[in-house]
């Protein structure tokens, strides 16, 4: 199943990654676009050359991409893509940037891509098939209750108002929490490294591509209602080794 | 000047990390400190490994780690060691830990090592020596003020009370501020691709290897009263790629 847009996902992720390391730790020029986020030549490139791989390969699919405007995502297959998430990090020199490649079917992920092409890691998730890490199958951890889970979030930052709050509940009860990772913490959380991770402020680019990966590794990812994540979603996520910490941590966030 | 000691710091990272990286994503008990600093098996014997060597090579030299007792530390040259900055990043599966190598003479830092055993990056830092980056000289970057200022700490939970009021002034001045990074940061300060690090609650091997390399790329590293970073320092740290940027950045902490 997918197997023809499991071959053109991975051939988007190899052609981002080449265009994004020829530009990383470059001297480059780094534009500020009106929402704040730095965005670069690099990034643009590699969605203008993912969208054209897509347009070859499946005319008929829809395309969503951070850097352009949307196209045709009414179509039953839609592509969400982010050349570089974890502009930041790519911008100063830290490694943990990724590209996100995902195709949703009816506005739900069905296949997810997480690339990090300065670590040469790959996560593949696709929906009825374990996630594979380079490769090989892996599995999320049990984990008994949020006092007893590693945290991660990109940034305290990227929670406003009374989500910080919330967000602050459970990071005030959780094991440890560490930030500033981006795509690459639920890689990890897929690995059976951390058992949390929790964002806000997320395009549907940003947490598409995570589903199938999360879910393939028998860990379970929703948005802060604990409903299911989709072209619909408003950008609160929760991702967790098990269901039953997920739902604790809805509850928590919701009180 | 410093050759054979430095020939020795590059055999004591060479050391810790063919131990660590024998340790990294296996299965291992993580045990818990008083003070709730993760540590790991890997950190113990890579810094019993690393004293051997010390105590072979110099053994009228003092030693102070992370995970043993201090050796004759009233030596004129003292080697403060940490095997794994970064552990909860190391527990994880994040390859943004390093072990920091350096050499004290009369209390103050001369050599410094920040090497990256899953990322293969070194930098070495030495007094009256350019600072090298796998084996290339590297420079900090000039920046106006603290407005433009790409700004670095581990976590915004390292500082307490009254210092992360301080913290605060700056970072919301900043241009950016990334968290997450440990050692890393300093390393990519050193390579111009950051403007400042500030950080609190370190100990002294967190911060002296650090020194030499910050200093040897041009930019200026001091505790938070500007003052220079030694055996006597409080574990408050800046890092800038130049002095005037550092000193605004005391006046503001201090206000």
């Amino acid at each position: 199943m997918y197997s023809k847009e499991l071959e053109l996902a991975g051939r988007l992720a190899d052609t981002a990654s080449n265009i994004i390391m020829s530009y990383f730790r470059e001297p480059l020029q780094a534009i500020t676009k009106q929402d704040l986020t730095p965005v670069t030549i690099a990034d643009r490139e590699a969605e203008q050359a993912m969208r054209t791989l897509i347009e070859e390969t499946f005319p008929n699919h829809g395309i969503l991409g951070e850097e352009f405007e949307n196209n045709n995502i009414d179509a039953q297959y839609v592509w969400a893509l982010d050349p570089i998430d974890g502009t930041k990090s790519f911008i100063t020199g830290t490694p943990l940037f990724g590209t996100l490649v995902s195709l949703l079917k009816d506005g739900l992920p069905v296949i997810g891509i997480i690339n990090m092409p300065a670590l040469n890691e790959r996560w593949v998730g696709c929906e009825g098939s374990p996630t594979l890490f380079n490769g090989k199958s892996v599995q999320a951890r049990p984990c008994s209750g949020i006092g007893d889970a590693w945290l991660y979030a990109t940034s305290p930052h990227m929670f406003l108002g009374d989500d910080f709050t919330a967000f602050e509940r459970v990071r005030k009860q959780a094991h440890s929490t560490l930030y500033g990772t981006d795509c690459y913490a639920y890689g990890l959380l897929a690995n059976g490294g951390c058992d949390l991770v929790i964002e806000a402020s997320m395009g549907i680019y940003d947490f598409c591509a995570l589903v199938p990966i999360i879910n393939g590794a028998g860990g379970y990812m929703v948005d802060w209602q604990g409903k299911r994540l989709g072209l619909q979603s408003d950008g609160r996520v929760i991702a967790a080794g098990e269901q039953a910490l997920a739902e604790k941590v809805c509850d928590l966030l919701d009180r």
